[in-house]
């Protein structure tokens, strides 16, 4: 009945429900037209007030810098209002303060303040002079065309020239450099040398600084040496150099979020102004996966996964994304599942990249953003390891999972020690956490907004990961100058089969004499409301050892199947390594080979269930000891503890399971289905598993540790059974009422 | 412009944009189609599979108890189908199985199970038969008039009237008396006396069985006898004795939800029926008062105030609330307010009000839900004490602040020793928390659903609380019998100006020998972003002893201004009064006469400042030891220390400001803005507080302590100067430019 009359009952009833009830009415502009009229709004008020170009004095978050900062940002959205409106009073207002900016900058020696590797002139560093003139360059573009002739000369030579001649051959240090500072610097230089079609800029932007015109001695802020550090320099070393060929970046997508903003503006304006140089397919189409790389490695809430020094929250829907969404739509491929998060932004750019946005989202053209799984390598050249993000869908059309295993190179000064560790999302969110940085970012509070003691101390370490701690010691001592010399490998992958993707690598430089081996699969089957997560950590080495396996559950405990002593006086579970933060709120010892460890969060209940020898401990550990500030979130975490072996193989399966609300009271599906998890076989060639649903439908998973060649068979005799199969891995299936 | 072209805009936006593209088209269907079709769908699946009737004989959760239930809202669902389709396949079908009902049962003696004071005989309770009854009257009078008079005779006289003297005459200690089992008995046989038109069930019913027909010695489940109890039994007695005269319920909202509902169903038939009884009007139009003060009772995200053991999360968009609100809107003066709950409710109750509901919705009807301040007595006779609800809206549009301030009497069994405690909330929810119950309900996992034993042992407990705590003692040692015999009392209320809120209340029992008076105000001012809480706790005793004043703060502490000393090794705080469950984190000296303790939750900053002598100590707890099961949250308080003292005086004002997202990682005004806050005078007849804003606006409050009397002048003398008001309470502000 609703489907049949749907255009009579649409129009009537829009007519009558919507355009007699203004209480109810939408905003039927574009996100276009809304992020305009907006931007007008702010802008309008603002030169009602009148900008201040006052002389450069202050560090950050004093008056001169946040009146730079923000003349930089009125200038670029007065340059798009004219160019959308025509109204010449935005034109008329950059002018005249252009011409403020000319007349003060020739007066200017470098900032007073003397902070930096590379200080500024309106700033207390080069890097803010470099967004001052990428944001300006914008503005001056828009109206470049407007202006008569003379008084573009008169900006070119007082201002703009001796500008970018600041930031490039007089700052060597700062421009030449391999680093997201020099990516400003060039994309600065490049973007003014564009809009006065000065081609000498355009090439010292793309190109960087010939060596031999630097001092030999030049150093960058970390002290090394400019120019010995990769002999390149400029924009197209910059994209060969800070991604890798996947479009991954080093640090996570915390800082590729941030790091990406120099790169798309000057992509694109090179991409206008000099289209032979196809700089959209250079390093085939690099910025373009860069963007990919980005929008994939969120959780199905939208935020970024907290790889390394990431701090939490940051998401896809942040303002800061908007503009690679509207790129990688208009320079792309017009992929319609990024209109979604462009709605879900609900903003635009104001250029034509978001009007390509909007104008499509206006059409109705948005198809749902449900990414499928994907293995980023890392290292420029995609030899370093990498990481997994493996996607699957729920039953119910919004349900999500996923999971990122990192098998990733220790990403430089912003890494953590956690060597096959990974974390794992339902479309709610975090469900099995990573840390994410002990930082409050920007709260003058914690530590003035820099990264806390805590954040070496606890959330880089190992411990603080879901991956394997041996002898209490995080992954190579917790020294990045032993870590950033190995990377782990990926040994298989395979995410043909979206009900069954295998990732697996291993990495065996992080303890001496010891290798580790981790496989993970992502399990669908109707058996199971939602898709299993499976983990088989097998670690050999030459020296008996103990190891930690952490579970960073979050929410509640519900249950567990061991016998558990609570400890009524509680000390730091160690004094290093992250332990020291570590309270044991109790010690247990599980029950029948078999841990089962059942928990509620956020509406959803989770099941864990992982095999257990004997002498194995349960340690429910609270995060908080040793934390004078409480700088700590005082999250809980489970650690499988297992000692006084050389070699062990942990595995777990994970169950979501139904679902509670207090709202309605009404428990549905409170209890794992998974029995009788077993190691059907281990040793150094194969390892294998095998659980029963409680209907006594039977799943055997099977692994080749050794040779992971799709085209290769193989035959194994478990229990006397024969097993042959061609490929890494192998899953059988047997039902309950088929003999076994 | 947007304003200007609207019609004609949205004329052509409407047909272009939602007519022709599905994807954004929006269900045109009113609340209460939506639900009938919901409701179609399910009905007609259970009619097609066919229902049960089976032979009662399990506990709740098995077969025959879970059958007979869903036959209940089966049967209810499908008489509103036939009311309001007119198809009569379903009143066929209920005809049907009542006859089927009708055959079973005659043959049933009294359930198997015999676990209950009140054994059924379709369930394991007579609760749940009188549960079953009062559904099927709805459905048995939907289709009474349909049904041929031989087929009605026959359904009356083997199964209806049968079934309501079982649940009366022979079941009188079910039936007689004032608790909410007997209001469901006496709705059950009353409204299907009221279908039957047998004006000896409608009679029994809302005046019960006459005492003399008891057994002398007839006891209720808590062994009460029933004869003597209140001597008064019935649906009238019950409006009478359950409520206060403003609809307060003695056990706070959420247990107000669930016992609201068989005085709702069995007043909306008496109304239909027996207008001549005018039941709306009765006792001032009680039931109405009690719709109100559910509603009342909740904080601006529309959870429940968790007054006593509440479960957390229970909503006013639960789906138990809806017929609550659609009665109040249809049977008390279609306040427009209400549709705005039953919009975002979802959905409307499948009959006459329902109806009126979503008709007016669907005329646009609806207007914003904002509740002000109001104050509830307790006790049927209103002498009680009771609990404010001060609310006050912020600067921007949807901010809203509330604090519950509780001197209501114990509550019986499921009260909590919280006299003179508050809890506080934003739009966002909690600040300032009270834990609630130490319940899962439901979850199987936690102690069957049941109250936990950390239920007695903390939440319940005053520490648990916002309330003072004397000697590490719960009020009245944590015994009901002891709290029964006393409430706290109001002292004054002045709501009247927005800006300015004043309750005050006193409780001089809880502790022998020692009285408490607190004041607490919402102090609205635009040199603060939002209103700020303050709170004067002053309590004076012949003995000398040690106070606890805690803060149940909610997120994560920023910074305070005391030298803490970390604990790291912790012990728990004490062996009983729910100390026991408390860690000291820190153990903090606070500094200069006043403590700042900073902390971020939810997207905003707090800040509370309060007095502190010299002697004070400040410890920083954590939730959560001698928890063997881990039931308990890992809730974050400080608690406020004073030693040896007979008087003491406690005096905090609470600031929110500002804001943080992850997202921007901009903080706006993260730091408190109140300075010099002293206790200017403290004597039994007055006590005054001045504090500054940083700006040096000075604020002065002065309250009476003796005579709250509204026309009685008062004049005091402080720091030489001479201060004259008239009533209980009096604000001074001096601008930082007047003199002072
Ligand atoms: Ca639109
Ligand atoms: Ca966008
Ligand atoms: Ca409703
Ligand atoms: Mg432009
Ligand atoms: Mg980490
Ligand atoms: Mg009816
Ligand atoms: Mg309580």
């Amino acid at each position: 009945m609703i489907i049949r009359n749907h255009i009579f009952i649409c129009i009537i009833a829009l007519l009558f429900a919507a355009c007699t009830s203004p209480a109810e009415e939408k905003n039927t502009d574009t996100l276009f037209e809304q992020e305009l009229a907006r931007t007008q709004v702010r802008v309008d008020a603002i030169m009602e007030q009148g900008v201040n170009v006052p002389v450069p004095k202050d560090m950050a978050g004093g008056y001169t810098h946040e009146e730079h900062k923000r003349n930089w940002s009125t200038l670029c959205d007065a340059g798009a209002l004219f160019t959308h409106t025509g109204d010449k009073r935005y034109a008329t207002f950059i002018r005249d303060v252009l011409f403020e900016y000319a007349e003060l900058y020739p007066t200017l020696p470098r900032h007073p303040t003397n902070r930096s590797y590379a200080t500024g002139k309106l700033f207390w560093q080069c890097l803010n002079d470099a967004n001052w003139l990428v944001y300006v360059s914008h503005a001056y573009d828009d109206i470049y065309d407007w202006l008569p002739e003379e008084e573009r000369k008169q900006l070119n030579e007082q201002l703009f020239r001796p500008m970018a001649d600041f930031l490039s051959v007089e700052t060597p240090q700062f421009f030449n450099r391999i680093h997201n500072h020099s990516t400003w610097a060039c994309a600065a230089v490049g973007m003014i040398g564009l809009v006065m079609d000065d081609d000498e800029l355009v090439d010292r932007a793309l190109n960087g600084l010939p060596p031999e015109s630097l001092p030999d001695d030049l150093r960058d802020n970390d002290s090394g040496l400019i120019k010995d550090k990769y002999g390149r320099a400029g924009f197209l070393p910059q994209l060969d150099l800070s991604f890798s060929p996947d479009g991954y970046f080093a640090e996570g997508p915390y800082y590729l979020r941030y790091a990406l903003s120099p790169f798309l503006f000057f992509g694109e304006a090179l991409d206008e102004k000099r289209p032979g140089l196809n700089i959209l397919e250079y390093r085939d189409g690099i910025l373009g996966k860069a963007i990919n790389a980005l929008v994939l490695q969120a959780d199905p809430t939208g935020d970024f996964f907290p790889i390394n020094d990431s701090h939490k929250g940051m998401s896809l829907y942040s303002d800061e994304v908007v503009k690679s969404v509207d790129y990688g739509y208009y320079l792309y491929g017009n992929d319609p599942s990024l209109l979604t998060l462009a709605e879900k932004q609900g903003t635009v750019s104001l250029n034509a990249a978001g009007k390509a946005v909007s104008d499509a989202v206006a059409a109705g053209k948005a198809e749902p953003f449900r990414p499928t799984s994907v293995l980023f390598t890392d290292g420029a050249d995609g030899k370093e390891g990498g990481v997994a993000v493996i996607r699957a869908y729920g039953a119910e059309e919004d349900h999500a999972s996923v999971f990122l295993f990192k098998y990733a190179a220790q990403g430089m000064g912003h890494g953590h020690f956690d060597r096959l560790g990974y974390s794992f999302y339902n479309e709610r969110g975090e469900v099995i956490q990573d840390y994410g940085s002990a930082r409050w970012v920007n709260i003058d509070q914690k530590g003035g907004g820099r990264y806390l003691k805590e954040n070496n101390t606890w959330a880089k370490q190992t411990v603080a990961h879901n991956a394997l701690v041996v002898n209490q010691t995080s992954h190579f001592d917790g020294e990045i100058s032993k870590a950033e010399n190995f990377h782990p490998n990926l040994y298989a992958a395979d995410i043909s089969n979206p009900d069954f993707q295998l990732v697996s690598a291993t990495e065996n430089n992080a303890y001496p004499g010891r290798e580790m081996h981790r496989s993970m699969w992502l399990l669908k089957d109707d058996a199971f409301q939602e898709p299993l997560l499976i983990s088989v950590l097998r670690t050999s080495g030459s020296a008996s050892a103990s190891f930690d396996l952490p579970l960073w559950y979050k929410g509640q405990m519900l249950e567990n199947n061991c016998d558990c002593e609570i400890n009524n006086v509680m000390k730091p579970l160690g004094t290093n390594h992250g332990y020291q933060h570590l309270w044991a709120e109790a010690n247990c010892k599980p029950k029948e080979g078999q841990l089962q460890f059942n928990w509620f969060h956020n509406g959803r209940f989770f099941t864990q269930t992982s095999v257990t020898d004997a002498e194995d401990e349960v340690l429910l550990v609270r995060l908080g000891a040793n934390d004078p500030e409480m700088n700590l979130r005082r999250a809980p975490g489970l650690i499988h503890r297992r000692n006084g072996r050389a070699n062990a193989t942990f595995i777990s399966v994970l169950e979501t399971h139904g679902s509670y609300t207090p709202r309605n009271e009404i428990p549905h599906d409170p209890y794992g289905h998974i029995t009788d998890l077993n190691l059907v076989v281990d040793s150094p060639e194969y390892t294998g598993l095998s659980f029963n649903h409680q209907d006594g439908t039977q799943w055997m998973i099977l692994i080749s540790n050794q040779n992971a060649d799709p085209s290769v068979s193989h035959n194994l005799n478990i229990n006397g059974r024969a097993y042959n199969w061609q490929g890494v891995h192998h899953l059988i299936k047997t039902n309950n009422n088929e003999s076994k």
